[in-house]
């Protein structure tokens, strides 16, 4: 059977299995009272770039999905090492832009560039694996999600899926919630927690999976960014979106509402469905997003 | 100017500078009294292996390749993460080949698989990147090489450059010397250290440079390989060979002759310049090995 029969969501899953990894989009490694994070995500110039976008987009962009998982375990970012395949033909000046990316946002979020590696290649590759370090009472994890508990979001939604193609600059300049991610780490009471860059639904659809929970999602509520208020349904479905997604015991959002920008988008249910309720009325979301290979 | 026109290695020391990087194949995280050493490699099809490699070799190299940094600091192997892009139209039996020989070199040379990527793309090209563990007074560094020191090396040299085209599932199945580094690093001994998968030559000259010495190589004590014995100097300027290649202060090393197969291959001399000695007479070894772009 060929992967694209497959897809990736269930290729990671029987690879996750295979190595008894928890399912999570890090992975931890105990340091006496603290947890090293540690992700790799790969950006590739024909699945991920827009055409035409500016090497230092390619290179911001690079470091900042990264850091967006270390934020969604409410990590500090420690570093990053890059591996870089590049055709030879590149620019060396195009080749410095891609860096320079990568350094303005390492510079914006945290942490530093410890190493890396260049190769050559046909197309641009770009693979980071980041390293985040939090305290382990304080750790965000995928699972822990209980019936009752509120869900919460940072930001706005639809930005990633709407954005024009004259802003393409602005789907690459993704702005990794680290900030927000410790503020809510220290509460202790974050229950579970994930950034949504394969859009809402699948990510609300993986969380389901994990914590054997459903979720009832208050359509009026979503805080849909301006330009994505035309439609929705597709600020739900699509990816894009740097933000976290993440669950809190009942009421205990209000407090931190005052210090950061998130809102509060539905409640943990015990049936495993998720449901986008408007006017009263509810209807199921589907389990659509942005995956490779299919 | 083209990345062509500049190599690797010009452009990787830019990028050191730049983010002041220590001149070493690894990054370093200080945890109390270890380092967390990590380092990353990409390898890619059409760089990396023979036309029709076995799945299981690709897999295999992937990890030994790291875990051979890994070795060259001393390090006790924590784990790694690995990023494979692949194409849709892979078939899953291969990618499962992939995998299993990235776990079996796991298995055998210690860690676990923490996590990874998956990604498509035109060609097959996995990134991993390693993690270990050393006690900080046992890492072996780059930088320490003083005049007067031994030249040691690992088992033995020209393997990889001399493999025969029908034994090619062997240039991939390197077994990275994790058991010698943590004998050679609880010596506390080692000045300094690195693997020349780059070639000898290209080592000692990456050694030179950080180390502000020169070298001297005795031709008759080299251990080539067997294979390798027609052309010595094939096998002192092609890479291929995951040896570690270390000096030891004067007469040090023959206490850990009993314990490790290693070589003394010559001395470390004040003059910035690296000579191949025989019968008496020297000549100089040209920096000549593996490139990237070049």
């Amino acid at each position: 059977m060929k992967l694209s029969e497959i897809g990736e969501r269930e290729i990671v899953e029987s690879l996750l299995k295979r190595f008894s990894i928890p399912f999570d989009d890090c992975a931890f490694i105990e340091i006496n009272e603290h947890y090293l994070v540690l992700t790799t995500d790969i950006v590739y110039e024909k699945t991920h770039f827009p055409k035409n976008s500016r090497p230092y987009d390619m290179g911001w962009y690079s470091i900042a999905v990264n850091l967006s998982d270390i934020a969604s375990k409410g990590a500090e970012p420690v570093g990053v090492l890059a591996g870089l395949a590049m055709p030879r033909e590149m620019d060396s000046k195009f080749f410095d832009e891609i860096i320079e990316g990568m350094e303005d946002c390492v510079n914006e979020f945290g942490g530093k560039i410890l190493g890396g590696d260049t190769k050559e290649g046909d197309k641009i590759l770009i693979s980071v694996t980041a390293i985040g370090k939090v305290k382990k009472d304080e750790a965000m994890l995928r699972k822990g999600a209980k019936e009752g508990d509120d869900v919460y979001v940072t930001g706005e939604l639809g930005k990633g899926a709407f954005i024009l193609s004259n802003e393409r600059e602005r789907i690459l300049h993704v702005k990794p919630r680290i900030k927000e991610g410790k503020i809510l780490a220290k509460s202790k009471k974050v229950s579970c927690c994930m950034d949504i860059s394969d859009g809402l639904a699948s990510s609300l659809y993986q969380l389901m999976k994990i914590n054997n929970v459903g979720f009832e999602i208050y359509k009026e509520k979503l805080p849909i960014a301006e330009i994505a208020r035309k439609d929705v349904e597709k600020a739900i479905y699509l990816g894009g979106d740097y933000e976290l997604l993440f669950t809190l015991p009942l009421g205990y959002g209000k407090n931190l509402e005052r210090k950061i920008d998130i809102k509060k988008i539905g409640r943990v249910i015990s049936k495993k469905k998720i449901y986008l309720v408007s006017d009263g009325k509810r209807k199921e979301i589907k389990n659509i997003g942005y995956e490779h290979f299919k």
